[in-house]
């Protein structure tokens, strides 16, 4: 949507960094820091969603967020590692045969860099319009789905057991086998802390505001609610040694910032990853998308949807480079970074350099976070993206996209992730194809004693047996054509008095060459079965086009400025 | 198309043999004759392209064309052997690790089952209209590089050298290489051969009708031209031995009717088939169902697309259960049945019939025909395929269509038939869905002093500064409405005085739910930013889905019924 073609677009930072001032330095260090205080523990959370250990939540974030304040475009997302992404990173390695750690990181950055390379390319070669084609009722679904998945895996870390599996099916039964051996310790620590996170969400803020702290201040530490209770956990943890009780901790987790890592690839994990890879990228820039624009929208800012793609490219890459793993725009992390007033890209870079920060300095207080606080905040933070809304609302408005909503929604619970949204995303566009197939497309009569032509089927109106009226309400293009063509030789089948077929053009705004070879072709085939072949009203621009073809040559009939002066000629 | 939705449907058959009377017997077996004629040596001249042994070409065509004239629904369509069909099954098996004729044939085997298992599925699932999204400059692109390098694959047997390739990259640098090998009396003969078959196409029929034989007799006659051309090319081989100077023989026929062949398949060959099979299916699909369009359309008859794909579908499980190869309705071989005027599908079964007697009896003739003879009919038959119209056509009409043609011709000559189609194909559709995710919308303004609205870039129009009217000329879906919204939070933002969207409606058909959703969001953006969004001339369905659901509660404007109405309203 920008005008501005120049060299600059690719390099959006060039275009905000001269106006940078004072004002913006201070909005940014504020919602910095706030998002910060989110982030650090959700990023160790996603990271162990993602079957990484819990740092390179921290690292991913750090990358991430460093590289996108060069390429992104818009002013407040927050890319680091998110729920749904996290999951679907899980499920890809989860196939793979990775016996040791060691495997397992290089396997994620495999994936990690191949998901980055994708976005790049595609943005790169401006195909951000792509999409468009994951049609929402299918997205909301299958993020409802993964949400449900990530809440259930949680659980075994609530009740402190052992329990595996990647789908509702597995994970129920595994659960249900292990709730016997639930450590009633971790199981209190677990159920407070969602206590204290929630409490934080609502009762905090009203209290610091009622006890006169000003609304910034109060904002802060009410979004602080995950830390504070992190914190909070670790100290007891510290002071009681909890896991002498058998409450798992965090452990221990390296200080200082991770080496750039390249572990080289092999062939064979490229192509079982590179499926998984499209999966998550899409899912990934369609998230990332869809809240950029609501939020720049709110501000009348712009962003770029193919530069969006290389911001998130460059992001993954990044992260694959810092040992992390894919990541993307959070929602809730994001509206966060816009309320607390981020001006510029910078916010993320400053987040950055808190979390970096972080990951130096603070790593043995890391060690005493009890796992299960983690899941926790995990188990908060999915909540509120289920929504099973979508599944009503299809239902009273579209069966079609009912189908695809349940679909998708079944098969990532019972099956998988990947599944369900290949599923899903296919079967919605199958459906948009089979109803593109069939133009809307009315044969007509005129209202009588006025000029005006009105669908047979559902107005009383004259028609003439020598003549044949019918109006296309659609562009024509290779997808559709091939439906006007049966249905006019199915219509000619039984009207053994009919000369003339004249194609009302008015809603027609292009004419492609397929489409133009079967109106040809129509016109042929009509000449020898003692048929003409009329247009009438058709559009300036088309006009002008199919002049520059030879079909008015060969069209057998007229082409009329008006339907009613057709019928009248031909009656 | 067809509305009998009974049983009867889907076996077509039960519906024309209750009319079969003894006038359509004599039009239906005189067709046969001539096709017939035209087929014995094409069948076995394609299996030759396929890499097959020449007597399954013959298979091919029974088992073929007896299922097809049980399922399908065109009385004319010849499903048998086919040119391209040919050389895209040569080109899928020669990707595979073949070592002995055994395995060969198990592979192509496979592949046709393959072929006529996705076919079935396709019209049983009723997804015929897929095919709509094969455009047609791209598929006569395909067809013309695809004749180019079957022709010059045949130019090795018209020299009687050895040389080898699937694509022309690879096949010319060969036959150069090998053109001093030339056996002058194996080119002679086929020399004379294209001669003898394109003086029978054109000399010959005038001649005999000036003889004074009829019209029908002339034309069997003239379209015998191959098999004359055979025929002699035999009784020469076996007069002069003529095989002890080099000239390639077609050597020993088995002869009868082939045992019902069941090899089995492994899961490997099963996959690195499949792409090639999907390739082939929608190749031979498209091919089929584009003449018996045109055919039936000049009888008035109809045909039903899903069902042509059970009927293709049942034809070659049939092929590979005889031990053919991958079969589909041909261009020409059916315009000579439809001009010979076969009456019902029965034609297919009688041409079946001949050809078994001939594989039964004849089969001792078939050892003397040359090699040479059967390229010559290849080369003459393919020519009429070549066709490089389209490049300069789409060049005038669309450069984006031109880009798909130039890509599938230069990819299938120089990298091979797989990759150029499924290039072509892909590269349509994204152009297809590129445009279609941009809609056409307009920002309008009225005429002064009319109650006209026209496009502000267009036409000297009046405006005012807190209304915005929006015109959009298509349905709205989910390929197209982000661009909408991204269209509309461009214009507002550097409008600090607009208060109202107003979105005029009268081309709008249908609005799906995600749509439906994007406007909700748009209409709750612009609510922040105090800006009303208004809809006029809604048309009567989409206003009673509408009603449905709770948009228009939502909705901060209104809904006009007159677009005039609501600029006046709202100045």
């Amino acid at each position: 949507m920008n005008s501005n073609k120049s060299f600059l677009r690719f390099i959006p930072i060039l275009s905000w960094v001269p106006q940078y001032n004072g004002e913006k330095l201070a909005a940014d260090s504020v919602a910095a820091t706030i998002v910060a205080i989110m982030l650090v523990p959700q990023a160790m959370a996603y990271a162990l969603v993602a079957g990484m250990p819990a740092e390179t939540g921290l690292y991913a974030s750090i990358f991430g967020l460093s590289l996108y304040c060069l390429f992104g475009t818009s002013n407040t997302l927050s890319v680091a590692p998110v729920a749904v992404v996290s999951l679907m990173t899980a499920a890809a390695l989860s196939k793979l045969d990775l016996l040791t750690t060691a495997d397992y990181l290089a396997a994620a950055f495999t994936l990690t860099f191949l998901s980055g390379v994708l976005l790049l390319s595609l943005g790169l070669l401006r195909l951000g319009f792509m999409a468009n084609f994951i049609s929402h009722p299918v997205i909301s679904a299958f993020i409802t789905a993964s949400a449900i998945i990530i809440a259930l895996s949680q659980v075994r870390h609530l009740l402190g057991v052992e329990a595996d599996g990647q789908t509702v099916l597995e994970l129920l039964p595994s659960l249900i086998m292990a709730v016997t051996d639930t450590n009633v310790l971790t199981l209190t620590i677990g159920i407070t802390s969602i206590i204290g996170i929630l409490w934080c969400r609502t009762g905090l803020k009203s209290l610091l505001v009622a006890w006169g702290l000003s609304d910034l201040i109060a904002t802060i530490l009410s979004r602080s609610g995950p830390l504070l209770v992190t914190v909070l956990a670790a100290l007891v943890a510290f002071v009681f040694s909890i896991d002498q009780y058998g409450v798992e901790l965090l452990g221990n987790i390296p200080a200082g910032m991770p080496d750039l890592y390249f572990p080289g690839f092999t062939v064979e994990q490229l192509r079982a990853l590179l499926g998984s890879a499209v999966l998550i990228s899409i899912i990934g820039f369609v998230e990332s998308i869809s809240v950029a624009q609501i939020m720049a929208a709110k501000r009348r800012e712009r962003i770029d949807l193919d530069q969006e793609l290389v911001g998130l490219g460059t992001a993954n890459i990044a992260s694959a480079a810092g040992g992390g793993f894919p990541i993307s725009g959070g929602f809730s992390r994001s509206i966060v970074n816009f309320e607390a007033g981020a001006a510029t890209p910078a916010a993320g870079l400053f987040t950055a350099i808190i979390i970096a920060l972080v990951a130096v300095f603070f790593t043995p207080i890391l060690f005493w976070i009890p796992r299960v606080v983690l899941a926790a905040i995990i188990m908060v933070a999915v909540y509120s993206l289920i929504d099973f809304s979508m599944l009503g609302k299809s239902w009273r408005y579209s069966k079609a996209d009912f189908v695809a909503v349940a679909l998708t929604l079944l098969l990532t619970l019972s099956v998988g992730v990947e599944l369900g949204i290949a599923a899903g995303v296919l079967v919605s566009i199958l459906i948009h194809l089979y109803k593109e197939s069939k133009p809307h497309v009315a044969v007509i009569g005129r209202v009588s004693g006025t000029e005006h032509f009105r669908n047979i089927n559902r107005h009383q109106v004259e028609t003439f047996p020598n003549q044949l009226s019918i109006r296309i309400d659609e562009s024509l293009y290779f997808a559709n054509t091939r439906y006007l063509e049966e249905l006019i030789f199915e219509l000619i089948a039984d009207k053994q008095e009919l000369r003339h077929v004249i194609l009302m053009c008015t809603a027609v705004n292009k004419i492609d060459l397929s489409a133009l070879e079967t109106l040809e072709k129509i016109n042929e085939t009509l000449d020898e079965l003692g048929i003409k072949l009329h247009l009438s009203e058709v559009k300036g621009p088309i006009m002008d086009r199919l002049a520059t073809t030879g079909f008015f040559k060969t069209l057998t009939g007229n082409n009329y400025l008006s339907h009613n002066q057709a019928v009248e000629d031909l009656r």
